[in-house]
């Protein structure tokens, strides 16, 4: 009794930090329970008055079935399910008259066949990485309504009667998802995607930040300093693609809101996620370098010391200020400075490195610092890339 | 006209590219086309001699849903589509007891209470992980099932008979759909991912000894030959995460087949799967600073040359082993070897740095080179971590 006693707690503990962590989550079930409900209540009445069970049912399982966390991904079901439900129901009518010509025996011959070919076909059409991230679920309703059309076995004034009650049903469960989903709370993918560009760049700007301000520079004033960084918050940009993707798949299907066009270049975020991703890449092997146990020479870190700062600090402030600039969709003005500075910085740490003798050096113990002040080049090239991005 | 045929025919090509890629994607969509069917067939002479139409329709709907690519897909949507069908059916049914003891009026109100609580709290228990990764389907289906039961309206006779219909329905669709991919070609998604995991482990090692024996380590002979190396296959490692949970998730659901035990340890494949691609991200760096075009200085690359390039080929032969250990399910013996090799070149550099003298180098131009020998020491060590993973 203990242990299910702690098993529960810990279960309500997660339950309400899931909730916290975005209240969204809330809502969007409170939402989905509202627009069930309505329908089902619908359905209720017309099954008890009107006995028109079986149709009401398609507005449930519509609702169910369409009804998404985001305002795109509903809008993009709810679409493509009525498109492929009128598409499939049209060809089926078609493809019911055809069969019928060919007589009592070969009406379920040319059936088969039919079904046969059109869903072989469809479920490869799924495979082109087009068709699968944006028509995917049209084309299994596709599949599913032309097979169900084909072969009920009604006569075609039967099937016109039913195609027109599914219909009106679907539009029904559908249409309340889509007024729901956009009128009441709304969460848009598109200001999703935005936000995560957005969050990502702030991420990797703070992990600069740390470092540059971090201990891995300091002169060892007070014997042994050389505390890890924990700063593990970027890593999370590095498996970031798939969520990006999704995201501006379903962005394109949203209508203008708040902020954005219809026609919000959601591609470019694509790309400047990609950039950040690159840039992230950099950092995890930064992170490595900096996270060893090598002890910098005092004679090299003073050469390099003041330029990498420089280098890490600014391009971190640089990537912060492309952040809010993201995030406002304003000119980043002051990205351009720190970014300014940073690449001086790199210049700097050139003439200096220039200038330097290392006749009594250890150059293995150098090459750790000089990777990393390597890599802080490297991002900082690619965070001029980044802005270059945002700017378009 | 012209412009029609040129994409008909950029179409057509596509189409038998996809094809020929994968011939399995074929064979799926003519097993999803037998499956579906056979089931229509099944239903169109139970609905032209039993009167059944109606939950017949729910063994075509089943097969278009629940097949799916893999066996283990297919087997998780099938089994969660039964449990959840089942659980919902009963819970609906008690329901409608219930809501049936408040009278004519208080029914509806009871049932739209009852379908807003649980649709709420089912909706919100999507958002946890690991049940969005295992148990998603079954909790849509849950929901589905116990709005549909409990508002048909029916009386509880009623009911059960139309449950028992359901009941049957959905298991000849979804058992249709399971024998055929498991007893037809089958697709084996924890196949696919050990596949995986070594086709991606055998990339990185392309990738290393293509480097190991290309231009960048050699000295400049015939004046400039600083040929920049096309390797890019390492790219598609660096996003592989998502599909490697995907499949690892379906491969659970898989009974035992070929070499796979049932209970195969698939979560080392994902430790495997996240050190190769923490490889891949260094990887990623060092590649931008080879295609640079600074040039390394003579005096250096001397000293660094011949350890550099060992590290690279030999870490490069150890993972191909690896990857080979992995497909064959062996004990990695070679790969230890080349491990060892890479790991004494390793201490050969360091040997080498030490006993150097830079008095008239430039250290601008030997960093770069540096910072490679650099983190091909890193790669080194993160190969010896994967080979402790692979031996586990």
């Amino acid at each position: 009794p203990g242990k299910l006693k702690n098993k529960v707690t810990k279960v309500a503990k997660n339950t309400i930090k899931l909730g916290k962590d975005d209240p969204r989550r809330v809502i969007h079930s409170l939402k989905v329970a509202m627009a069930l409900t309505l329908v089902s209540l619908l359905y209720y009445w017309r099954a008890l008055y009107d006995g028109l069970g079986v149709a009401g049912m398609w507005a449930v399982l519509t609702v169910v079935v369409v009804f998404e966390f985001t305002v795109g991904a509903t809008l993009s079901k709810g679409l493509n399910r009525s498109f492929a439900t009128l598409l499939a129901g049209a060809l089926g009518i078609g493809a019911n008259h055809l069969a019928g010509l060919f007589g009592e025996q070969g009406e379920p011959i040319i059936l088969g066949v039919l079904v046969f070919l059109l869903a072989a076909a469809s479920t490869f059409s799924r495979f082109f990485p087009r068709i699968k991230a944006r028509y995917d679920y049209g084309v299994l309703i596709f599949i599913l309504t032309f097979s169900m059309v084909t072969v009920s076995g009604y006569r075609v004034e039967g099937l016109l009667e039913m195609a027109d009650q599914r219909l009106v049903t679907v539009l029904i469960g559908g249409g309340t998802c889509i007024i729901i989903a956009i009128f009441l709370c709304p969460v848009w993918a598109g200001e999703d995607l935005h936000n995560l560009i957005a969050s990502n760049t702030d991420k990797l700007a703070n992990y600069l930040e740390g470092i540059g301000g971090g201990e891995y520079f300091q002169l060892p004033k007070d014997g042994k300093s050389t505390k890890v960084i924990k700063n593990d918050g970027y890593k999370s940009v590095l498996n970031s693609k798939t969520t990006e993707d999704s995201w501006a798949n379903f962005a394109r299907w949203e209508p203008g809101h708040g902020r954005f066009k219809f026609c919000h270049p959601w591609k470019q975020y694509l790309k400047i996620g990609a950039l950040v991703r690159q840039c992230a890449y950099q950092i995890d092997t930064l992170n490595g370098h900096i996270n060893s146990d090598v002890h910098v020479p005092q004679e090299f870190l003073q050469i390099v010391q003041a330029s990498c700062i420089t280098m890490s600090t600014e391009s971190g402030k640089a990537l912060k200020a492309l952040g809010t600039a993201i995030k406002t969709m304003k000119d980043p003005k002051s990205a351009c400075q720190h970014l300014e500075t940073s690449k001086n910085a790199v210049e700097d740490l050139h003439i200096a490195l220039k200038a330097a003798s290392l006749e009594n050096a250890d150059v293995l113990a150098i090459i750790p610092a000089a990777t990393v002040a390597s890599i802080l080049v490297e991002i900082v090239k690619c965070v001029e890339k980044i802005s270059t991005s945002v700017h378009e």
